[in-house]
């Protein structure tokens, strides 16, 4: 039994509810009311962290499970370049979970929603064998946005924010002391920030898309070759990628050899990256440099009949990459 | 190892997508875009059905696992009458999951949710050890209506739709076939009828809320007495039911004999009900009877100072039953 009453707990998680001005009705009642504004469009999404599937206990504090839960729900919405405006949680919970963990996992929310001035304005609570969240996130973006997976054409240079392969290289490494002794202290802690604390690019998409346009997009939750295969199958194009293009700290090639996989596959398959990944005509892409923004031209979409993600590999050699990267059904 | 992939899953369930006014891109991206309307108040709410918590595979068919899950979720909705506009599902399943029941559980869905006109349109799909469904029902309401828990007034008639106490009966008898074989078939289905098929009351809501007036609502998901409850605290009252007055089917009293089970806990504890409660102004009470509506006046909302719910039981005893029906947390 736990030690306090589903209603008490709703009570006490309401002080982390803060006024919005497009929520008419605070915290507490089933439902969320949101006044609706012409001008813009709604965005809606939804995300879920399962600990045995997402996370472990032992290897994640809860304030990091509630800050990657929130980041990888946030993401979504910066794929389409959109405001957050709230959130609503789904949270399970084992019978005797201590509060304070809940505590937690509110505070690892409260730190990232903070940012985006947002807070959880409802959701719901149920017991269950293990913790599980699932987020949806709301958003806003202006009425005339539309970017999808599908608007990807041959021709299109395609683009990724940020840096790859932190991830996947901290889930190799977390729980291997004698590699992580071999890291130089400042590398190990870069890897293993960019685990715990991954940042939606919310801001950066916002910023972006008032200055350009872009044709498709998509967040690296999955993995890179994964989440292109999408924006590829979805616009029915093929996608050529670079090794030699793509983004990476250069310490992770001698982490790849410490830890005996290769680089590309540490790159290519690291998911819950949360950086974007879009593709744009070539006209936009010269402005988009022209303006300074910090992000890394990694291929092209081709006129080729095939649909999928090529990979030319640093020696020529050609790689499908379709499925590199993580499948929720496969594991 | 399940036989599909994630992706080819997500491109099998988009048929279960049909397009719909206010969504703006379909099935498929990671969020759903929506049209605003600047007469109409959007409304969000989650809930979650998890095998072994609200169902067991062998007791309920993945249909009516399907039904029962989307219609808590739409409760939520007709608790402040409004207008279903879509949904979003996020997916727990275990790697070997049939996708057999998959179809089964979206045409549980979809059976319902036809008769609203809408239709699952995005989502998210994890594997987990066991099925989990949390849905995010999206809805509207006139931009003028504010109807939550916190408005009952002293001197408010509590009001109830339908009847209560199946859904609780029939989880009593499910698995008792002894007890099953003494009650006269056609009671024994309408019992099992509630528990598999609970409606939600949209349209009469809807309809309801035309006509007149109410100060406070909530929907039976935990059971009369924890949610009227929610009223209470909320609104900071006392509310006053009284036992002879409460709606139950004639026959749940030959039932509750059998199962040894007191009349009045069967019907102020029985949960997932997904009928209505509500306060309004004995003024606004009075045009409800005249037009006829199908509902029980049960109580009131008194002067006392104690906040909670209190029953006046056949027999002139009282008894508080703020405790009566579920606690997610407590089980």
């Amino acid at each position: 039994m736990i030690h306090i009453r589903e209603d008490q707990l709703i009570e006490k998680l309401r002080e982390f509810y803060k006024p919005h001005p497009r929520i008419v009705n605070g915290f507490g009642d089933d439902t969320v009311i949101m006044k609706e504004i012409p001008t813009q469009n709604l965005v809606i999404s939804v995300d879920a962290t399962i600990e045995g599937r997402h996370f472990y206990p032992d290897m994640l504090p809860y304030e990091q499970v509630g800050h990657r839960a929130l980041a990888g729900a946030l993401s979504d919405l910066a794929v389409v370049g959109a405001t957050p405006l709230t959130f609503l949680v789904n949270l399970e919970i084992p019978k005797r979970f201590p509060e304070i963990n809940i505590t937690k996992i509110y505070n690892g929310f409260e730190k990232l929603s903070s940012e985006f001035c947002i807070s959880p304005s409802g959701g719901n609570i149920t017991a269950s064998e293990r913790v599980g969240i699932v987020i949806t996130v709301v958003g806003e973006i202006p009425r005339e946005r539309n970017i999808t997976r599908s608007g990807a054409e041959p021709g299109d240079k395609v683009v990724v924010t940020g840096d790859l392969g932190r991830v996947r290289t901290a889930l190799n490494i977390i729980n291997r002391h004698e590699i992580k002794k071999q890291i130089p202290s400042d590398h190990l802690e870069e890897i293993l920030e960019k685990f715990y604390k991954p940042w939606p690019k919310i801001n950066f998409m916002k910023k972006l898309l008032l200055d350009v346009k872009i044709n498709s997009s998509i967040d690296i939750s999955d993995g890179l070759g994964v989440d292109l295969s999408r924006i590829a199958r979805s616009s029915q194009v093929e996608i050529v990628i670079y090794e030699r293009k793509l983004p990476f700290k250069p310490y992770l090639r001698d982490v790849s050899r410490l830890i005996g996989a290769p680089l590309f596959q540490l790159v290519v398959g690291s998911g819950e990256e949360y950086e974007i990944a879009f593709t744009l005509s070539e006209e936009e892409f010269e402005k988009l440099k022209k303006l300074g923004y910090d992000v890394t031209e990694i291929g092209e979409v081709t006129h080729s009949p095939h649909v999928g993600v090529r990979l030319v590999k640093e020696d020529g050699s050609e790689v499908y990459v379709d499925n590199m990267g993580y499948d929720h059904l496969r594991g």
